[in-house]
């Protein structure tokens, strides 16, 4: 459980998902999905394309979960139950668990050892594939690290660049689309001064408990998280990744969204269309539920701790190059909000001191991809930094639509990202068997 | 305290010392001393190098404590207490404070953000420069590693290289020196089995304490230790490292172990003028104490641990190629004392896990220097890996004598060693300022 310390001797069932089908111990290669914050079954539905190379780089796949995700909880049901329990959930322990975990499968399949490992991953578990690469460049030959924000920290980045990007997908979605969700706000600011509105709001956006004045926020903030989740989501085809989805869906949901200027009881009916898209696009669900936002496949008990320790990541709107309401990057207030949850306050530098910031260039071999529909992208690394760190940019993709299957409506930039991907890895691979470095 | 959990948020006065009589803001470079086992103002001390490069470089010296080590006690006089306290002496946490301390040196000094940092640490503390260089590249151009064995770990080099060179240097510094002290444990052994013999020992050896039969193991021990600490501070010139000692003090010790022949009463004589030469060259010691072979400033508690958990090296000897008795590197053997001293025992294959063994080809900028007279030369990086890992050998060196201050009495070896040394510090800085990575 601590790869950090030794007082403690405890262990703790790590579930990894490994498919051989396709290897081949003659030339072959490993490629090890560094998972990230969810089940990594879900997260193995998820990463086709590690399938769809897998014959053409005779590839053992490897997934790996991440610690207090899915089944891999260090102290089972009592993982999340203070910050005692929660000590060990940092990308470093995680980051060595993969470590031993490569290891103990060089020492426990025969044939492991004398080929290459690359790291693969998506999103956070893009940035720790990164990291991965970084930080044991003995293990892993090379990293992908698809729409991996490792620059979304400090002052990287202007913290506004994140909802700036959701705005304009939105923006160019449809006609008066960002405009719409823009006056959305105060429209839902004034029917809730009266118990009348809060009532109308109930009941056309179907929600599943009555709205209180004390609910209103988290009412805006569930409806802002949606915008940015659909815009995450953003693919060309029909997917399910955080809900079942209509391909372009922001598309869809912008047709109900033309108008800025309706009555506010219009406004408000329209904005139930566009959420339903989103969350009811099976046409199951009786009523919309604020509590959640997503799959219950991604972890979010351990992200919010992660979020409030290490994975400090600045956010703020101004409501003028951005659809949302203004809000400034509050760390004192975040980190009493953290105080109160979990007991612990973040470190908001720790991240950068660990992993370099932009001070990254020593390093090599790292293929960052990033869609520019993606928010994330703003906080990605989008140009070349070396030779041998290289990034794509995937003109019609959202977030990590390159790790996803391939699929007859995929547009010509992922295809493309694809091709120099796979590309790099080769070489990787090459490099390696050259280079005499088996074991 | 820790580094790698949010639990805790205690905090601990770290010990550094900073040197800026040279240092210029304008074009300078930060050298920075990664402490090691022991007291940072004894390395500052010993570390004439730096002092002797300091003006040609417009370096501000930075000499960091090790936590555990000095003054530098995270828990005060607690801080040896048991395996609770102990639980963050790893040198994981040591590299996470000296990553901090930079950034705080950076954030608190006007100017140091703009320079080029390089680490340079000797023996555990080069292995620690080399590791801060493959773990931070973000925060030091480059690192010189100086007598840094690390390799010394799992069965990356031959556990009996170590003793072998020992053997070795006595070898060369006297006919039938080496033969003679191979010699004396078996007559050591015979004197042990009666109460007249171990009296005798007792007299000659003049030991502060009566030796007993239960003791003669320790004894033994002891005289062996003494062997390699000779060995590690083999100088050309009078020195006062490890004790004080006239110049090529194997030399002199040799001068009474010319005859492997001699009757056992005559060899305990001779090897009690040996030993005295490293334990009384001052004239002061009334007796031999067999508790100790070294200076108070190494920290053998801290030390002992670190054995006992990370840092586990595998020796052994054969009585063939060394001058020892047989010993086999045991590690159920020395795991249950490790565990019977510290309620820990040690993890053998993790530092190869955490800092990649032999693969270490893709970081950059790091020179390993070793003695040939140094017995951790064996368990060091010898030879060029890359045109940036390059390596030096000093022939006439012990342990990190290109660390020590310049003197009348250098061999050329040495002076030839820090002038290249100096050379690709200089180059490290060079390149630093001309890729305009200054903050």
């Amino acid at each position: 459980i601590d790869h950090f310390g030794f007082n403690s001797v405890k262990t703790f069932n790590q579930r990894y998902l490994i498919a051989n089908e396709y290897w081949k111990k003659d030339g072959g290669s490993i490629l090890f999905y560094t998972g990230n914050e969810g089940d990594i079954v879900w997260f193995c539905n998820n990463t086709g394309f590690m399938w769809d190379v897998a014959q053409e780089l005779k590839a053992m796949l490897v997934f790996a979960e991440h610690r207090y995700y899915g089944e891999s909880l260090p102290f089972g049901k009592n993982s999340f139950k203070d910050s005692r329990h929660l000590n060990y959930l940092t990308s470093e322990q995680a980051l060595a668990d993969f470590a031993e975990l490569i290891r103990h499968l060089q020492e426990t399949i025969p044939g492991v050892k004398n080929q290459p490992v690359i790291a693969i991953g998506g999103s956070y578990g893009g940035m720790l594939a990164a990291w991965f690469r970084m930080k044991y460049p003995h293990m892993v030959v090379g990293a992908l690290a698809a729409s991996a924000p490792i620059w979304q920290f400090e002052d990287l980045v202007p913290c506004g660049v994140f909802m700036k990007i959701v705005t304009s997908d939105f923006k160019r979605s449809g006609p008066y689309c960002s405009e719409t969700i823009r006056k959305s706000w105060n429209v839902i600011n004034q029917l809730s001064t009266t118990s009348r509105g809060l009532q109308y709001l109930t009941e056309v956006l179907h929600l599943c408990t009555p709205l209180t004045p004390r609910d209103v926020q988290h009412l805006k903030d569930w409806i802002a998280e949606t915008w940015v989740n659909l815009a995450m989501v953003d693919y060309p085809y029909p997917s399910s990744f955080l809900q079942p989805l209509p391909a372009w869906p922001i598309k869809v949901v912008c047709q109900y969204l033309k108008n800025p200027n309706v009555s506010d009881s219009l406004m408000i009916q329209n904005i139930f269309q566009a959420l339903n898209i989103y969350y009811n696009y099976s046409g199951e669900a009786q009523c919309l539920n604020v509590s959640t936002t997503t799959t219950s496949n991604l972890g979010s008990l351990g992200w919010s701790y992660q979020a409030c320790t290490e994975i400090v990541m600045p956010f703020c709107t101004n409501g003028i190059d951005d659809m949302f309401e203004p809000h400034a990057w509050n760390l004192k207030e975040f980190s009493d909000e953290c105080f109160k949850q979990w007991g612990v306050r973040p470190s908001p530098s720790w991240i950068t001191t660990m992993y370099g910031g932009k001070n990254i260039n020593s390093h090599t071999n790292i293929v960052f991809s990033n869609g520019e529909l993606d928010p994330w992208s703003g906080g990605g690394v989008t140009e070349d930094l070396t030779d041998t760190l290289v990034a794509f940019t995937i003109s019609e993709g959202a977030h990590h639509l390159d790790l996803r299957a391939s699929n007859a409506l995929d547009p010509i930039s992922v295809q493309l990202a694809r091709t120099l991907e796979t590309k790099h890895v080769k070489n990787w691979i090459r490099d390696f068997y050259r280079s005499g470095l088996q074991h």
